[in-house]
Parts: structure tokens; sequence; C-alpha cells
């Protein structure tokens, strides 16, 4: 991860609200509801782009590894855009690219990734991700 | 509180984004979060209209009481308005009523109060609000 | 709801640990998550001494009402107990009675209810709960 | 970060008590939930063996770093303990290593680590820590 990232690097952006609750104690959103925004982008562009029912589906992405980096603080009540792109793609796994940008900001206040690994729903075994959710997936992909 | 509560019984509107962990495992929003909700709609009206600076302002306002009904099931990632109006208005404290709507829809999916009294930041003691916050809230007073 | 509420009214209790994310900007708990408390307390008693499965049963409890009033601010790193009680008991569903106490207090810092309906997991039409949770529930309830 | 970890590499441990809300939609503790572990177990730390007050220090901890390696699935309403060790330490910062543990286990089923700058609470511009903080943590600096 670079130091700096620009919403240039992002493929697909989707407004996150704040809430009074996301700020902590010493008056900034949490370190961890940031987290949060990282599933929220791309649970939705799962669903939206790349057809998965999160109810009923065979699969199910368990998430197996994530980081992020805190540049500048936000706060209750800014609004955000989380940014999202692909920076590894396989046939059981993916790897999202994600920053959390203020409204109106070309630099991300934070970024960082987070890798699903594919499952099966009963037997939670890796299995290959179906195609049109690879396809979405692919379309984000950054080089 | 009635059974049914259509938006137009309230006075100031917040768009409100759901969040992957907003569902429990039961495949729905939590109803924990909705009182997020609550919270986050009415402190962005003391801010946004009322003038009050949560993080340096002499007086905080305290929740004392809340409740919610909850009439039908939301899910992220549905978009959501909050709706809030003012129910019972002091010289220290306010009773709000909100309501929480999917997008598009005029019945809420649920809706309850909370009561705010306004203490002072250091002693914690009852205080009366500062006159521009309570213009604001009464202008969106109903009857 | 009485405006004092002992722990000699609850008949179960469960220890809960604070979070650091538990305190908002003005410094305690939020209101908010208090009722994170009433959840884990009476799903815990389902859980143990009712049989429900979370994960399979055919029944699960949709929460329909849910109120809390504060006496006492609490705050991370305290360490808290939730105490349960049945204020009300019926076929297909049950008002549970919430104490949340600081650790060596005896009087509750907050209290509410939260009324549960059962319903079947795939209809979500109510449903008489069965027998086990039933009588588990009727060992707690309070005259 | 090892493949595995053992509790015998954290030098302080937290007992953490699960919700009903850390599950998600698909069963088990979210993903986002065991940062906020994180955050718990660290703060308790620098609050009951390093003297800081999270309400009036003239310094804060701000997080700039966090990452998390999930191993195995946690569910509600397991009990949990939290393991804390510090694996750099500096005069203005601070990188913990965190493990996760299911009760009674030994193996971690999450381990991270997370990095704190410690920075003026007024300017938030980086400061030496106090050196009762850091005789804390140099108690538990793992080499």
């Amino acid at each position: 991860m670079s130091e700096v990232e620009s919403d240039e690097r992002y493929r697909y952006f989707l407004p996150i609200t704040t809430r009074w609750m996301d700020n902590d104690v010493y008056g900034h959103i949490n370190n961890v509801t940031y987290y949060s925004y990282f599933d929220t982008v791309a649970n939705h562009y799962l669903i939206h782009e790349g057809g998965l029912d999160i109810h009923t589906a065979s699969i199910i992405g368990l998430v197996v590894e994530s980081k992020c980096s805190y540049r500048a603080p936000l706060a209750y009540p800014d609004r955000l855009r989380a940014g999202l792109r692909v920076d590894k793609l396989g046939n059981r796994s993916v790897t999202y690219g994600i920053g959390i940008f203020k409204e109106g900001e070309s630099q991300a206040a934070a970024h960082g990734y987070f890798v699903h690994v594919f499952v099966d729903r009963q037997t939670r075994k890796a299995v290959a991700m179906p195609e049109r959710l690879r396809e979405a997936l692919a379309r984000i992909t950054v080089a």
C-alpha cells in the first residue's frame, strides 16, 4: 500500500453516512468502524453487481485477513464515500482494496484491504466463486 | 404512539445508509441498531440546525429514556430515511419522536422516541438549553 | 417500571465486559449499547436454559418493542452484570425485564424491557414456543 | 506474524464476553468486531497498568494502522480471552500484538496488531509517552 491513495485508484463508490456512535471518546470515528465500511462497500458490490444473495446463496464469503492504515481523522456527522477495487482475484478468493474518503475530497482518509475466501455455506469448505460474481470482480480489478 | 406512523408526522429527514454488520444472524437489521439511527438523526439536527458543538459546547444532551416499536423488517443493503420531530419541549429537556423509513416508503418500519436532558458538561447538572437550540427544536415541535 | 430497580427483582445474571467503543464522545457508554446487553442476556438464557439453537431452530425470536430508562452513567472499562426476569409470558411472546448493574452494585444503572414474538424461521408467522423454552421462561417469571 | 499463535506468546489477558449482535448474518462473529476486542484489551492495560486516564490525560493514543488474521470461527455466546503483548516500543508509539482465544483454548482464533501513536489531546501532535505508561508497556514487550 502506498502512503497516499487518491480516488482515481478505485473503481466503485458507495456513499456512507456516519452515525453518532461512530465517534469514540476522543471525538473521532473509532478505528474499528472503518472496517464496517469495508464490509459494507464490498458486499454492496457483490450483491448489486455480482448477484450474490447473502441470505440463500450456496456460497458465502469469509474474511481471512484485513488491514487498515489511518491517514486523517474523520468524525460524525461527516458524509463519506467508500471506494472499492480488486487488487488480486483468484478462483476461490479475492483481495479488495478500499479507500474511505470524506465527501468532496480525493485523498483517502484511510485505506486498506481485506481478503474474502468463498466457501460452501454448509460445509464451509473453499469453493470456486460463481461465474457472474467473478466477472463482476474482474471488471474492477486493477493491474 | 399510534400503531401506524406515516412520514407526514415528521419534520426533518436524514438519509441513513445501512451496513453489513447491521444485519444479525436472523438476516435483518438488529433491533439495537435502530437506536443508533435515532441518535444520529437527532444529533444531526442539533448540530446543523441548533448550532450544537458536540466537542466543545458547555452543555451536552444525556439520554434518560428511549423506546422503539418495530413494525416491519429492514435489512442491509436497504437505504433508509430517519424522520424527526419534537413531541415535547421543555427548558432543560426534549422528547424526540423518530420514524425509520425504508427509502420510497411512507409508513415507518419502526418508530419510537428518546428523551434528552441537557446538562453542564463538567458538573453534569441539568441546565436550560441555549436559545438557538431551543428555537430550532421549537420549529419541529408537533402539537 | 418503578424508578428504582434492585437486583433482587431479577432471576438470572450474566457478566458483561464493556468495550472501548461502548463509550461515546461524552465519555460514557452510549445509550444504544445497553440494548445490546439486553439482547445478550436474554438470548443467553434462551440458549443455555431454554435449549434454543439460534442457527438451526425452526423458530426465531423477533423483537417487536423495547424500552430503556437510564439512571446512572456507566463507562468502559467498568465490569457489568445484566439481570433478567420475565414480566409477562404468553404462548407466542414473552416480555423480559432487564437491569444493567455495575459490578458490586445492587441498584440498576439502567433498566428496561423488550418483547420477543416467536415466529417460524421460514414463514415469519407467529407460532407457539417449544415446551422446553416456555418452561425455562416460566421459571424466571415474576408475579 | 506466524501462522499459528499460542497463548504463551502473550503477556496480559482479559476476559471478553461476546454479544448477540457480534454475530453476523453468516452466524459467526463479524470480522469487524475483533478489532473492538483489540482496542478493549490494549486500553484496559493502558488504564489499569499504565495509569492512563482516557477522560482527562493530556495525551491520547491514536491508531494509525491495524491488521487481523482470522484462523477459526467464533460465535456468540462463546466466552473469549484477549491476549496482549508489545511487539515494538518507541518513545511516541507502540505496536501491540493481540490474540483472541476461545475460552479454554491455547491457539488463537484470530491474531493481529495495531499501532498507537501518542499525541497531545489538544494539538494532536505526536509526543513522548509518560514514563509510567512506557514502563508498563516495556514489561510486556516481547523480543
